[in-house]
């Protein structure tokens, strides 16, 4: 997966480059792990942000933090940095897992979405998959254009839909990758 | 449900009170929003973490930031602050839901533990049920003592479930209380 810290919206719909988050980095590296995620790229074109993104996952990677939780290494040791998409998807062929079918990931109804079980079905079939969520307000609307797939919204049973980019990378993970259905009813 | 602060194991399994944190607090309770999870409850007994919880309550409940962001207010008036799992039963029962079943969440396998499907089976028949979350390493051994039903782990398909607390918050938030299942395969 790809965690977007550029181009996303603010508030007011405005494109923005995002501040990377120590919290981000840890919360969904550790459910990447979980869930068998290969590799979770965090892209900002920011200097001063790809800094401090290198300087948390070296602490907790080959520095102190290292010793002090070995689980936290495992699950920070999955997160590569990149400047944008395109630097992600030339790593992903650079390391061997060929270029992706693109999932672009929303909070709002769109047209032409897809549900998490069809997207399930086709990762299934072993091609790669790469999923962009968005910080901040979410992708920005090119970021949809540069997608295979979007995938419908996360909705709960309330007409709220604010959960963070944590909740969500988390959900859609259980969601796509967990083994759960074969204990659902019927099966 | 409810966040246990205390009491909860340490690294080395000692029973500690652990620390409240902002974070904690916004992403469960915009979860909890999403899923319409009636309150969160804030259990500790410390008397300097419960005016912590407060004060982030009161800035985005009735303060500057809930006209900054009122979405955040609408998850954060989810949250009330307790000394015990005793005061969170009491406080159930004043504001008229009942005694509820109290579910116990753990990272661990352990005996005569219930998986999710079971559970959400049991709660769509309309009684009250109680969830309790435990940060720092968990619950400690006497909050299962005091539950009904223990619900399986949070199981991805890596040896590896070292979920935060929010993460593990929000999956379970998903499985017990979206309405996925109608989407699925053969339903």
């Amino acid at each position: 997966m790809a965690l977007i810290h550029y181009p996303v919206l603010n508030r007011n719909g405005d494109i923005i480059a995002a501040a990377v988050t120590n919290l981000d980095l840890h919360d969904i590296a550790r459910a990447a792990r979980t869930y068998g995620v290969r590799a979770v790229y965090v892209v900002t074109p920011l200097e001063d942000q790809k800094v401090l993104a290198e300087r948390i996952i070296d602490h907790w990677v080959s520095g102190i933090g290292s010793e002090y939780n070995p689980k936290r290494r495992e699950a920070l040791e999955l997160i590569r940095i990149q400047d944008s998409l395109d630097g992600v998807l030339a790593d992903m062929v650079q390391r061997g897992v060929g270029t992706p079918r693109i999932v672009a990931t929303t909070a709002r109804s769109r047209s032409r979405s897809i549900d998490d079980w069809v997207l399930k079905e086709k990762m299934a079939k072993g091609s790669p998959y790469l999923l962009l969520l968005g910080t901040a307000w979410g992708l920005a609307e090119e970021m949809f254009a540069s997608a295979d797939f979007i995938l419908d919204p996360i909705k709960g049973i309330a007409k709220y839909n604010h959960l963070s980019v944590r909740s969500a990378a988390s959900i859609f993970f259980d969601r796509l990758l967990g083994n759960r259905e074969l204990s659902g009813p019927g099966h």
